[in-house]
């Protein structure tokens, strides 16, 4: 047994006209009810609003929903208390670099309140131009660059940890490239509007079954833990949905939250619950063929076969 | 709208005392009552018993359940049932190649009852050597070698088609080499125990759990049909079970068997409804990072991060 005591934090909606130390406000005393815990994870960009789902033409005007430092002035008390109250955590939020990128970004912080790890955020959806056909803006591809880290994954309290953000989750190669690396936790966050915005018809529902299809096929396929943290409810007229889940390695939702609030999660992982799937029927080295996986990493879209 | 009707012709138990005939008497039967539909997929290995789960230490005496062409005599039937039917099909069997090579294949064959595709199995599951602490042996690793075709896509019916067989169904790599070719629909077959030789304690709902997650991430993260079909019931004192199922490309189950005998499910499938899913989401050409999935082709077992 090795078991870590998970505390997924799920944020219910940030309006536009908070603030970030509004956002921390809440974030700390979701740290204080996880008194005890390992680890918390927050969920993406869980500093400010979905601002994506805003048009700027001049797009550097984006650039104030971005930290430009991290720990910042705003965020430092996270990482105090988390420190006092030795838990790790994790949380996303918009990232500037010193020379001016753009990144979804989400961060790994050890017990000490030491960054040991960075992630940023590679599958981007939506687009990136005003679209007037869509029931709502997604301007991830207008406001980021993909991420350039790959997909790392740290040790981290005896295990082995990866991260990934929001639409990575529906890519099964990102849980594969973290599953070879032997992870057994993915913690990710997500801001999911509850209705496909180029299909009306697409909506909660579905836009559910679809978010735990994957996270329960990423986790069972790799046996990994997966813990995805949302930031949900009504954010600026938009409803995102909830579904912070804790998934163990046999794919099974073990937890859920209720709300569309501020919720904690917490559930006691078995990190050694993952070591009987990596060992048998997903043990990759007896069983992947990788001379037949070749276009995977070769070809971006897709090649009809010839008539 | 691009409607074709399918159907998935499960079988029953095939005894380890049943002649090829039997089989295919019980086959073509399934195609009579499959009249007007466009294309009949049958289970992996649909001629014999599942008989790698029995233990020769010589393997050729395994030979006797392999076929050495294709139609044969036994089979024959079935092409120009097919082709007088105008039915396309698929199906499994053991195939021995001239040069004395084995692989657990399955054919595509079009409506004028010619062979257009074969496929290999590439992820054999189980063991090649005799295993005590096993309830049941699997030894496809010793009476089979992988697959060496890799996952070709095929156009028929007006669509683009794949297969693979079984325990390809639980690794994502299948169905994104076959998404990465635009596949509209992955027909398969396969013969599942209903109990985990390794641990009795997963019985049949968490196999068929398993089994319907894994067809269903397949079917959404690539948009498209699948059609999976199973050989079930107790063979030899062996129970497999059923969950023979249709699949649409949001990776809902539109159709399901009852039973764990021979049954036809039908299901008129528009290929169209592939389209929104390659179109948006999972338009690969615009939202995959290959250059960050080396990892998947490169490597073939767990390497652990650095501490």
């Amino acid at each position: 047994m090795r078991n870590i005591k998970v505390a997924a934090a799920q944020l219910g909606p940030i309006q536009r006209a908070d603030t970030r130390q509004a956002a921390v406000a809440r974030m700390l005393d979701l740290m204080r009810q996880a008194e005890g815990c390992d680890l918390i994870v927050y969920p993406e960009l869980a500093l400010t609003t979905f601002f994506p789902r805003w048009y700027w033409e001049d797009r550097t005007e984006a650039d104030i929903w971005f930290e430009s430092e991290m720990p910042s002035a705003a965020t430092r008390p996270l990482f105090e208390e988390a420190k006092r109250a030795a838990i790790a955590m994790s949380f996303g939020y918009a990232e500037r670099t010193p020379d001016g990128r753009h990144f979804n970004t989400s961060i790994l912080v050890d017990k000490e309140g030491v960054i040991v790890g960075k992630y940023r955020k590679v599958h981007l959806p939506g687009h990136d131009q005003f679209d007037p056909k869509r029931s709502h803006q997604h301007l991830e591809k207008r406001y980021f660059e993909p991420g350039d880290l790959g997909f790392p994954a740290w040790p981290l309290l005896g295990g082995v940890f990866g991260m990934c953000i929001c639409n990575d989750r529906r890519w099964p190669e990102t849980f594969r490239v973290l599953g070879l690396q032997g992870v057994e936790m993915v913690v990710l966050g997500f801001n999911t509007p509850s209705v496909n915005a180029q299909n009306s018809g697409e909506g909660p529902a579905k836009r559910m079954f679809h978010h735990k299809l994957s996270l329960q096929a990423g986790a069972y396929q790799n046996s990994t833990w997966v813990v995805a943290v949302a930031k949900c409810g009504v954010e600026d007229g938009h409803h995102c949905m909830a579904g912070s889940v804790i998934i163990n390695p046999d794919g099974e939702v073990v937890a859920e939250t209720t709300t569309e609030n501020d919720e904690l999660l917490v559930h006691d992982c078995d990190l050694d619950a993952t070591r009987f799937g990596k060992e048998t029927v997903f043990d990759f080295a007896r069983h992947r063929r990788i001379e037949h996986y070749g276009l995977i990493a070769m070809q971006t879209g897709v090649v009809l076969p010839k008539a």
